[in-house]
């Protein structure tokens, strides 16, 4: 294989698509695609979806988000020997190059394929590109098994863990600040639930052979009303990634009571849950899956992160995540990709291309 | 005396004047002042000076500042009997109420009089008005002796607090969520730093007769980098009122050590001098200011808040606060004040001013 699929990384890492931004990307990707006779190529928004429309037996979607977190330092892909540092090179510019490479040079696969860009996937769930791709065209996304295209290190991920993220508000009473017992900081009422939730002790269930690792972040604080003022307001956005033996409704219920104690409803304090995105079990007994796994010659592992694997899983398409990159590098300062596993991935789903479902 | 003095702290009310926008309050000062031809006005800013100009001995600084805090559901002043409530009610459109009075009635002085209508008091002092117009006309702001009429409960409030304000950041690592041990959580490491802040023991030196009460409080926090990210920054505002035993770098070691201890340098924590307000001795000893204690009837107290006493007491200028309204209501959404508080202030400050100094 001649291709080199680094720099097809850093060439998609080059076009900046951070959340609700991932235009020039699609258009990008959109143009590659439709050079492809061989495709069929949808645009909805900023996602972009090419299909092969033959009559082979079967259908596998294989899909990846088009956007990035914020920077932090790393906007510029820079190349070393085989490793390609950057803001997205794992998250998962590097699958997306995967796929596209597929896209355009697969022209006669032993099923049919449906490539799916899509965008907003690292934001509240209800900006999902995926979503509006359902409510406009859901034709589009369906298939007998889908293969998610995050970091995984070259190894299936199997299933998700879920995602609450609620919003907490604590409430006190302004004062000026030379007299603040005639007041409650709303700041300081902060201190025993970032205490708690920095000593939350993580859980780790087992299922199916792979093992969840439970987390809860504060991911977001703020308050303060001017420099002379005792604040009256603080809150904090809390995520808690829940294992998929948990329904989302029992998620809620365990991170609504890790903050529960801190509040007092009576002094007007509050929690709402402003995101939740379901868990999905590995679902590993699909035989396209099971066989996919086999070619990555690795035991599959619990994806921890929240993935679209869950919206795939939710609508009775069987899905994992198989993509380069060290998912625990993701969202980083010193986020990458090596080479090994950028090929590694092609060889495996060129088999999965190649090989006749059922 | 006819004069409706809570009707004219109404008007003054209804004229918005938060701190950097006090534009239109000072040009309606302007104006009233202007129209009094024993009054030499100046404007510099948003800050208005008004002078008699003849060659009864000493000088008598009345002073007083435009802005307010942010509303806090008060903006609009509402009288109820003998009680006017809202937004500046106390801190200080009475005050300015009570000058503007004296300034456009009393005609004839037994000594020369200063009025000093200045804005952004409210704020970092780097933004106080009475340091515009040093700067401009320090000839302006001489005189004898000065009274600031920020609320005092119609009593006189003596020397005031200082105020260090430190700019405190917690550095952590990003990560994805997902993965949180990859990373460390800079807003979970505030937990110990807001126990410690609300758990300060206060200390209340009595100098001069008058009990001080020092505080800490933060006054401002955020951090936050994504939905998905484990935040690599916190940063809070932490604000002490400090007693006029201490000094000004005293008092900033005394801040220090406070957060100091939750802080690791190694990481990249930082603390921050923001901003730093001398304190003032209470200063009682001046004859025309023991003179106006025994006017008001009441023994002096302590002022806990910073006010601008410690800006003219640093300029050789004896000073005290004397006004309507209670400091404990100031910046609260009950701030109110009472006419009787009017009154009294009016009728010491007119004593004072027909009285030949010395």
């Amino acid at each position: 294989m001649t291709t080199d699929l680094l720099a097809e990384t850093a060439a998609l890492m080059a076009i900046p698509s951070l959340s609700h931004h991932e235009g020039a990307l699609a258009d990008h990707i959109d143009a590659r695609l439709r050079a492809a006779p061989w495709l069929e190529v949808t645009r909805i928004g900023a996602n972009v979806i090419a299909r092969t429309t033959g009559n082979r037996p079967g259908r596998i979607i294989l899909a990846g988000h088009l956007d990035t977190v914020p920077a932090d330092g790393n906007a510029t892909p820079r190349i070393e020997g085989d490793t390609l540092w950057g803001l997205g090179a794992a998250d998962m510019k590097s699958g997306l190059a995967v796929n596209l490479h597929l896209a355009t040079t697969v022209e006669d696969p032993a099923t049919e394929v449906t490539y799916v860009f899509y965008a907003a996937e690292e934001v509240a769930r209800e900006h999902n590109g995926l979503l509006a791709v359902a409510a406009a065209r859901p034709d589009l996304l369906a298939g007998d098994v889908a293969i998610l295209g995050e970091p995984t290190n070259a190894g299936v991920e199997a299933g998700c863990q879920g995602v609450v993220k609620l919003g907490v508000t604590l409430v006190g009473r302004r004062a000026h600040t030379a007299r603040p017992w005639m007041g409650t900081n709303a700041v300081h009422r902060l201190a025993p639930l970032l205490t708690k939730v920095g000593e939350w002790q993580d859980r780790r269930p087992v299922i199916d052979g792979c093992q969840y690792r439970e987390s809860v972040q504060v991911v977001a604080v703020e308050g303060g009303v001017a420099a002379n003022v005792v604040p009256d307001r603080a809150s904090i956005v809390l995520s808690f990634r829940y294992a998929p033996d948990r329904t989302a409704a029992e998620a809620t219920g365990v991170a609504q009571d890790l903050v529960g104690a801190g509040l007092d409803p009576a002094r007007g304090d509050r929690v709402d849950v402003i995101d939740l995105a379901p868990a999905a079990p590995p679902g590993l007994t699909h035989p396209v899956l099971a066989g996919l796994v086999a070619a990555t010659h690795v035991p599959p592992r619990a994806k921890l992160g929240w993935t679209d694997v869950a919206f795939f899983t939710e609508r009775g398409t069987p899905a994992v995540n198989l993509g380069p990159g060290d998912p625990e590098v993701a969202h980083g300062a010193n986020e990458r990709v090596e080479r090994r596993d950028l090929d590694a991935v092609l060889g495996c789903l060129e088999q999965l291309l190649a090989t006749p479902l059922g």
